[in-house]
């Protein structure tokens, strides 16, 4: 029987973007991007308005996906995961072409047991085929054919209506 | 009733990887590699021994996918397929990671009319979902659980097996 597939999101998932943002706002505006301020919102709708624009230009700038630290326990888990099932990951970087060379790059360094065949960079994660897809935004679920599980992120913190895991423990006691 | 969705791939079947192929290695070598010493084979087993490490590392090289030029009426033809179904570009990018930007850019110069959300760099297809993929490599419709047209080109001229089609219009006589 084949293995069963589950792909992937990196930002938020694997890669912990929010702490750029954090970093790289109180390096400009000597303002504390807080976890509690970014409950429920973008970190574009958390700051005030006339930072807004330089909140949205980070993601498009040279290194803002370089470094990311690693979200806690996901290179064991997936480690463990991609012995038992097809381990693809499925990131939105079509938005930011300049983060192609550092979410490869990332990748292979922090997840060297995962092959480039198995990295997909897309827009629309409608094109995914596969069982389960974890990703900390609900709207990648909209006519994705397996099943979603959102991973927990301040952003997201009022999205209802689908299944919620809390941390990469939680991941693998549901598929391990 | 939503659109059906084909997935189309980009080396030599919208952009003309071959001619750069023939271009780089003329340079180099002043020897012509003709589309008929290409029949059957890849470009590598295509020329002499002592060329073969050359030649597979021009992919990698900067530029190579740069200003490809573009298959006869794909542009045309794709245009018109964009308005009847979701048009998705799979492309196997993760084998040359220098070649995200060139590929990004092409697809953004040459077809205008596709949106970014609609670019998948990948590496193995089966990830695709869609009902429909244009391809020149037959090894990509394994596990595809669409329907796969085999676009012509030198290298797969003695592939059986799969549906064949000769060049854009034909695509337009199918899907159109």
């Amino acid at each position: 029987m084949p293995k069963q597939r589950i792909a992937i999101d990196m930002d938020e998932v694997m890669a912990d973007s929010i702490a750029r943002f954090q970093e790289w706002y109180g390096r400009d505006f000597q303002v504390e991007l807080t976890l509690e301020t970014l409950r429920g919102k973008s970190p574009y709708e958390a700051v005030a308005p006339e930072h807004q624009p330089s909140l949205r230009a980070y993601p498009n700038a040279e290194g803002f996906f370089r470094d990311l630290p690693v979200i806690q326990d996901s290179q064991r888990v997936i480690e463990e995961l991609n012995r038992k099932y097809e381990v693809f990951i499925a990131t939105a970087a079509m938005e930011f072409p300049n983060s192609f060379l550092d979410k490869y790059q990332w990748l292979q360094r922090h997840f060297p047991f995962l092959h480039w065949r198995n990295f997909v960079f897309c827009g629309d994660k409608s094109i995914i085929n596969a069982d389960y897809l974890i990703d900390d935004n609900a709207y990648n679920f909209d006519g994705f054919r397996g099943v979603g599980l959102l991973f927990d992120a301040p952003h997201n913190a009022h999205e209802t209506g689908c299944r919620r895991v809390h941390s990469w423990q939680e991941v693998a006691d549901i598929l391990l």
